[in-house]
């Protein structure tokens, strides 16, 4: 028994991909189509209206079907209010529960749209019957009651455009290669970075410990002091390696400045641990004067918030360290909040971490040695990603070299 | 001023490169010595005596060179009582304190040799005056009033002999290539594991997701069926994935018997969450039917413990994650007690975690398709083990195979 | 001063993305376009028709911009004659020539459309007057007087479209990744080839010596003495190594069957190139008895031809290796007339080789332990690739059983 | 039946790793061995001597073993005239020849000791009994009538010695990691390679077309400029991309100052080789000032003689491309002769290729995006090399600075 149903989609639904990503997956999934209407934007800057007849066997295989094309932004021509069912118990969440994407998402309640606020890949929605608004929420945080939405109906989603102007961001997009010129890269970056901070910007820099081994550490505490940096995600390796090179000098016990191994260089990272928790954290280290140069020291300095979140290699750890992995989430999605751009350098687990907390609209840049992890990072669905195989210790010089640079090239920056 | 002291190796000190690596070190950071008297065993199986005069110019120096050359097993001639002082407070430990190898270590404590327990990479040493013992611990550990041993006098470490018989282990050791004989190295390892299984060894695996997506779920749920494994190290990702792939026959929403993403299939892995939250933990869920077959299936049913620990980037988690990294650690520490071997499967984070714990006497197996993950995994000191690059999904199921054809062909076994 | 020209596109130009892309590059080189026709196929099986107006600020630009396009299919809606220069000399080409894409291409000359034959990426078009016929040709083929295609004018490309059916094909394209269930898809790779055989189907395989270090060489033999390779390429080493395996029953000095090195193993590729050199070829070697076995055995009795190209990092070489690049390109050339279906397994080099030989219809599967290789494969234009990130160690030796399994299944194969 | 055989060993045996390595190798291949005199040189300085009886069982496992051992530098203690064969005809060698090592090598011939010339890995030893010389010789090259060196006896290795001195290679060496100060690597090379040139040493690049497609062609252009480049070995990509990247300002058709691709780019490297075939050689292009810069016209304009050798992938190839692989290799090795340093960037093929010509003592430098590659090209036998994991687009520019500052700061440089 063949079961239609009418939906449409609207803006630049051509050039964006969005009307041939939607054929794709009906026919995908055994369904068809019939095209009812299709207005095409007769220039590049007019948006596109299209009506569709999506038919398949069966109501079950029509509705997979309406999901999966609702992601894409397409939506029935009449829009019903959001089904809400309240949760049983704590985490006890109702069977066939909505899961969002990362793109800016509405509901339809008591017949008018609200926002979903806070937006994040793979949560639930609750509705707040009483304010009137609607929020994503973490499975793990559903209470008793909550009012969960059930099913597509009523929700709206609406699919990133491919922006119309030229940027790194758009014509990198999706690539992953070594084979690009690196230098020419990294001025580009420098660029939007400069840009996003002129125009009040935020900027988030997740790191891994390597930062520190390839002897970057000085370029991104130089970030850091001249304003690059408005938060740093990382993890209890990172920050010991900057205290230990500090402090010694050395980076699990190499020499930065000569890149040979010291002696006694292996005890200098329980050493450096040692030495915060005799402090009793990483700010009362700099306060003490313990602390006097590195990435943490110019975080204390600058008022730079960071989350240290812990994991299960950790040695020590330091007591800035947050042990517990969901409330380090959520330490993280606090200060992710408001964030324009994320470079992530270096660490593939807590840069999926960050971007798993990531709208679809933050711009992020993946730089890692490694080219499968930084195709890993591109396809985890955002689409304003530029994805960079390049070593950290030649980079992040390379990149604190040209702010300094092109910030003085162009007076009445930052 | 040329300072000296007298130091003595004994053993299979030249063919295990014990001697060479000694003289190698004392080069390295500028010393000198003079071979005083060197009794080489006449025959493979003889071991030699070596007594060396270390000299260098300046106290702080030669102490330096001796605190190197301990670690290879080298001790003075007339050996001393460690040096003991008592913690301030909780973590605030005497500096110099002297930091553990992996290797079995004693220390001298009233003119007595006592084994170090516990030894684990990384960690002080604490005696217990009343009991007469001696405990590695773990920095965060130290309480007030410990008594930490502080520099390397009185502590002696066994560091490991070259094993005389040719066994995989030893053959392999050292060398990471994604060209060697895959099917003949599976075969030698299946061998290895029943030996150990024969001897009543214990068998831990450590598991990343790749296992479910590259679809050996079968293959790791029959060794845990068939007695292979006795504990399982993982995270959150593994057993979601394990558990999504049996309710949906999916694992990240793609179909594991056709390879194809299936309708709505991005949901799978929050409504399997969902399901474990609902029924209170995985074993409530085996006990109520919900789960019937998979990795962590097994796991319940054939009553191997198992250490899912939390990291940053997971969603939900399952009510089974310990969600402290530290309290993780204990766990994984508590359980790798008495493992002869660990096989570790497609995850840097968790095979390094246990790898950390591990004692350098015990059998790794270090599994990966990015090679630079398998030269990390064997660079942490760990001289007892082989890395194989290869494909989880291939590797695995043959690995299961091969178990099934010999145990059957050596009867008795198991 | 904008100039304008009317272009046409026809086909499944939606759902194969051909009309997004189009507009893509026409924005992407700053143009503009105006749709004057869209003529939407209703249902997913009707092709569709669309007419637009590019407009560019001066004619070079706009010149620029119909060339891009016209990869894409796009065609004036006037369509002239080609546009044939002489060469002035061997390999003096006139300025501005057409270069070709790997899909099909069409000439119009004295007002017919002709097809260009042995259509080939990065060739020229060359157009005998007499015949009327056009053919690619490489451009250190053109010799004086050759009639070059000069200009996109005249000239028609096909544009792949998606296909309608769901093959492995169709629904792995374009994604590299080593976390997808590795043995579905090698049942599926199985499934293929039989298919291609049972249809007549011609099947190259292009291998390198990694094979024979991972021991699936007997795999491949299997494969070739079943029928299921009609054309062999490779180079000097992948030739050696399996016959020294045959001879020694090593591979670069290391026993297959142990994992072993075995004494003196380090002298045996050279001995197997001297039992080669002193038979005269690996033909005569078979036929006296001096090879036995392995993959070039296997070649040599099944009548497989093989070509053998030589490389700057060759020792010997065997006789049968062609040392010149071009001769030995021409030679590959010469079998691939007519494949239907390429597996590459452990090569960059000569996969790259046969990739940049293959027209776009040819279905290849690329199978190497680098993401990086694979996804260097699948750039390079083909349409109809499948990278799979595997082991050949357990890739092949699992396939060769499928392709057992399958064939004995389906009674009346091969 | 037990057979013994006396050998004898002489040099910095016990630190340079060569005494445990000779016991290591007898007890692997079965043997046993009984130490009869053991002189150890009792300071750094000095060398020590051993005299060992060797042992197994049978005459041909005793062979083996010694044959092994003999590869260290062990040599029995009487030692008679090389064993001399002559070759039955072309390539047709005796059975059971000597293959070489890349470490210096004698012979005794007519009871005197005379160095093989122009030694190279896997090559087969010829002694002209007019001249009393012996030339390490290509088992292709060998002729009707050679007297080949079969058997190790009269045949003497020189092992090398680890170098007391702490040079960057020396503490480098063997190791193969990206998580190393690139910095300050990078400051350390430079300070080799002008001390190099400083001593009137003879530096060759070895380099890939990555070098162009990430940018960092003029740093290798200005490298060679300023008289840091003796010899470039190279292929057509190389060559092609760098003549592009003059031309028109692009690489594989992307504008290497924005990173994005240009209209009509894909048409560039084709139309590059066209100009240089219309030219006749890249030299002539030079003279016609069609090329005006870049690395190729940098090595034309300063006299340094480069190597383009060709491969089965090749587009054109330029006529300047030695199309025979064994002519392009003895174009190498004539070019080799003499040089004291290589650097390897970016490129596998042409860099085995080289590093199978080089005796063991010159130094090597390998820099890859992929450690895999490095870890590969460690393992060829070099031991005075060091493998740097890093970005060539990144690496290059940091170079060329470093050497600019470096020979600015020490006057009378070059």
């Amino acid at each position: 028994m063949v079961e239609t149903q009418e939906i449409e989609l609207r803006g630049h639904i051509i050039d964006s991909g969005i009307m041939m990503q939607l054929m794709d997956r009906v026919m995908d999934l055994g369904g068809n189509f019939e095209i009812l209407v299709f207005e095409v934007g007769k220039k590049k800057t007019d948006t596109s209206y299209a009506r569709l007849r999506i038919a398949a066997t069966g109501k079950e295989k029509l509705k997979a079907i309406l999901s999966e094309v609702h992601r894409l932004g397409a939506r029935p021509v009449e829009v019903m209010d959001v089904h809400l069912v309240p949760a049983e118990a704590d985490h006890v969440v109702p069977k066939g529960f909505y899961t969002t994407s990362n793109h800016p998402t509405q509901v339809k309640y008591n017949g008018e749209w609200i926002p979903v606020e806070a937006i994040e890949m793979d949560f639930l929605i609750v509705v707040d019957p009483v304010k009137k608004t609607a929020k994503a929420e973490a499975l793990g945080k559903i209470r008793k009651g909550n009012l969960v939405v059930v099913g597509e109906q009523g929700v709206s989603v609406t699919y990133p455009e491919r922006p119309r102007e030229q940027s790194t961001f758009e014509f990198m997009h999706g690539t992953v290669s070594s084979e690009r010129p690196s230098e020419t890269l990294i001025a580009q970056i420098a660029k939007e970075i400069i840009e996003v901070r002129k125009n009040g910007g935020k900027i988030a820099v997740v790191g891994g410990p390597a930062i520190i081994h390839t002897g970057a550490a000085k370029a991104l505490a130089s970030m850091v002091r001249n304003g690059y940096v408005n938060v740093l995600f990382a993890g209890n390796a990172l920050a010991t390696h900057d205290i230990e090179n500090c402090l010694y000098g050395t980076s699990l016990g190499m020499d930065i400045t000569t890149g040979k191994p010291v002696m006694g260089g292996h005890k200098h990272h329980l050493y450096a641990i040692s030495e915060i928790m005799r402090a009793g954290s990483i700010r009362k280290a700099v306060e003490k004067g313990v602390i006097k140069s590195g990435i943490m020291y110019e975080c204390i300095k600058n008022n730079v918030p960071y989350v240290l979140a812990g994991s299960i290699r950790d040695d020590g750890p330091l007591p800035d360290v947050i042990q517990d992995v969901m409330a380090a989430q959520d330490a993280m999605r606090k200060q992710i909040e408001g964030c324009s751009m994320v470079l992530m350098v270096a660490t593939l687990l807590h840069s999926i971490a960050v971007g798993n907390c990531l709208p679809s609209s933050v711009k992020t840049i993946c730089v890692d040695i490694n080219p499968a992890h930084v195709t890993k990072l591109m396809d985890r669905g955002t689409t304003q990603a530029i994805g960079i195989v390049s070593d950290a210790g030649t980079f992040l010089p390379l990149l604190a070299q040209q702010l300094e640079i092109q910030s003085q090239a162009a007076p009445g920056k930052k």
